[in-house]
């Protein structure tokens, strides 16, 4: 294959660092074995790796301590396991039009079967949710609100931290709704501390910001809650297989079956890599700088080029993702001649947000989406918007 | 690490093939793309990978189509969707004593909250179920009979096949109970024609017989099953985005968020690449006499070892599988001694099989189990033996 110019990074994250595929190719090579399962020293090994990846997960997102990280096998896996494990019938839902429908899917599975009752708050012409509007939803029934960090569509950052520390401040730790956050979008890429934001349970992949492989998320599951969370899962987890019961003790519960512990150790390796000896608090802030002066840059060159529009413009551009509509040319016809005539990779359709659309004032067959990763270059931005222009003439 | 004496291939295959390795990296290196989201060449081809391992997984079952396949985590993931998506408010279950945890657990969660009803049958001394009590404990309520291939803990398989062709026999289709099958210790091993033995659904995962990597499983579900099948995990599809509601067709709707492209473009590889240029059933076919071969080194080696007690003897060894016991040594420090002072890996314990052990007779700390792969050598074999008879001197 030839040089791509890759823009779809909200999607997976391309390249991953040789890091990551290092270290899963070493450990499948010589330390492969099943964790938690055997007495012998590579079985240890896995579960040392497992317990590491732990400790690192909860630095970089600001929880107390590793045993409120379950590992999984990517973020859907992850937001599931969160949403279903912990609503119960009687539960009534606030949540948003932004959404990704890894929320919105397993969400409306639960009101289609009469299980909860939602509220979805609506976002803005931006795809901006108000903390105002997510408070003035949440009613005494409410067990929790989920909002997204960051739209997929447009990479709205959504005020998930004032939100949280309204819900603190308005309701008692006894009764207070919990906070749910899908950080798809934003884990690795902007700072987050679900102590600080008051999140009580969070969920993202590894693959994307995340510095790992496909096939990994996880799940953060703050320790007060955890007892109100259960297993959707169930299957062998090497402990008490006595009991045809699953344990309930989080986070092992959450991880029946063999974990995929080369795709963990990979995870591991490229999140210590990418921090170097600075913090995970050091690593994102550089992350958002960086991130920010590229959403400029995206921004500021969509604006000039004629014939497109941007869609859904955020208020500030935060993360370097943009939707657009080309004039005179549907989105998925524009995404096959940027990668066939320009090698430009990038996302047409309503990118599995069934609810963000109306309000951005999407076309029906959806946008184009540009997403650039740190990675990104400016030289590959130029030959994004001469490529542009040149469909647009 | 020292070179390693691997025998704990029913946990996970050691070594993985470098062609799987090999495939991954490239797939991860220069092709990594979301599959089924852009419209881009990269993302059609990680489709394409898909749609070869899902016609290349049903050539090695006997299954009648491609779209009989769907891709999941791992084989307790993908027992799971089967299990949660297929059983309602009122089934009857027969389930076996032979089963792992990844069935019985699932199940114990539907009894548990009286959604279903299960009868468990018994197994004998040599952890086997007869056809003839399977048969007997369906109702006229009994949706689903659900066989595991072989057990986990002793190696013995179980008629699969019989009981198929009897419910079969005994039903007209449209109220024939589903025959459940989790293939967990078989898929890549033994032969086993989904179509001839007439089973609905299986399950199993990529990484310990099956030539893949960890982090992979299918599930089969024949055609004419698949409207009494749900998702179970809900989320973006990247098809009928605009809907909350997930698309019902199999298997896309069953595989939500992003698929593992490069672990399932290491799996494809290693199938392949196993087979060479014969049929899956050929290959299948010398696999099993392979296994036979070191099924019966293995307890005829087991048998010399004086000290040494075998649990759950099959009636005839057709997996290299077993249990023991060691006269006056605990199975964990057995497994222990076994890894530190002679190199050898071993798994003990109950091996997430909660009801089998009663039957076959296990200590109350559960069996040291020795499970060989088609790759395990005689000398392999040989070590053991001597270690084992050194450790019950």
């Amino acid at each position: 294959m030839t040089r791509r110019i890759y823009l779809d990074h909200a999607a997976t994250c391309y390249p991953k660092s040789p890091v990551i595929l290092d270290a899963m190719h070493d450990f499948s090579m010589h330390h492969e074995a099943a964790v938690g399962r055997g007495a012998y020293r590579a079985s240890q090994h896995a579960g040392q790796i497992i317990a590491r990846l732990r400790r690192e997960l909860a630095a970089w997102i600001g929880a107390a301590g590793d045993q409120e990280i379950s590992l999984h096998p990517g973020g859907t896996a992850a937001l599931n396991a969160g949403l279903l494990g912990i609503l119960k019938s009687g539960d009534h839902v606030v949540t948003t039009a932004a959404e990704h429908n890894s929320v919105l899917r397993p969400l409306q599975h639960l009101v289609a079967n009469n299980v909860i009752t939602w509220t979805v708050v609506p976002v803005d012409a931006q795809g901006q949710v108000s903390a105002d509007a997510v408070l003035a939803a949440v009613t005494p029934q409410t067990r929790m609100v989920a909002v997204v960090h960051a739209a997929n569509v447009n990479g709205a950052v959504q005020p998930v931290d004032a939100i949280g520390r309204r819900l603190v401040d308005r309701f008692d730790p006894a009764s207070k709704p919990l906070l749910f956050c899908d950080a798809a979008q934003t884990f690795g890429h902007l700072p987050l501390s679900v102590t600080q934001a008051h999140i009580d349970v969070l969920a993202a992949p590894g693959h994307k910001g995340g510095s790992g492989p496909l096939g990994t998320g996880f799940l953060y599951v703050r320790r007060e809650a955890q007892d109100r969370i259960r297993p959707t899962v169930f299957g062998g987890t090497g402990t008490r297989s006595e009991s045809l019961e699953m344990p309930h003790d989080y986070p092992a519960s959450f991880e029946a079956g063999n974990l995929n512990v080369p795709a963990y150790a990979g995870w591991l390796a490229g999140l210590r890599s990418r921090r170097d000896h600075a913090s995970p608090q050091e690593t994102l802030a550089t992350s958002q700088g960086r991130l920010a002066e590229l959403a400029s840059e995206l921004y500021s060159g969509l604006d000039q080029v004629p014939g497109v529009r941007v869609i859904g413009r955020p208020h500030v551009p935060v993360l370097p993702v943009a939707s657009l509509a080309i004039d005179g040319l549907a989105a998925g016809d524009a995404a096959m001649i940027l990668d066939s005539e320009f090698g430009i990779e990038v996302r047409s359709g309503l990118h599995c947000a069934a609810l963000i659309h109306a309000a951005i004032d999407s076309p029906a067959d959806g946008t184009v989406r540009i997403s650039c990763g740190e990675t990104t270059m400016r030289e590959e931005l130029e030959s994004l918007f001469a490529a542009l222009a040149e469909l647009s003439r």
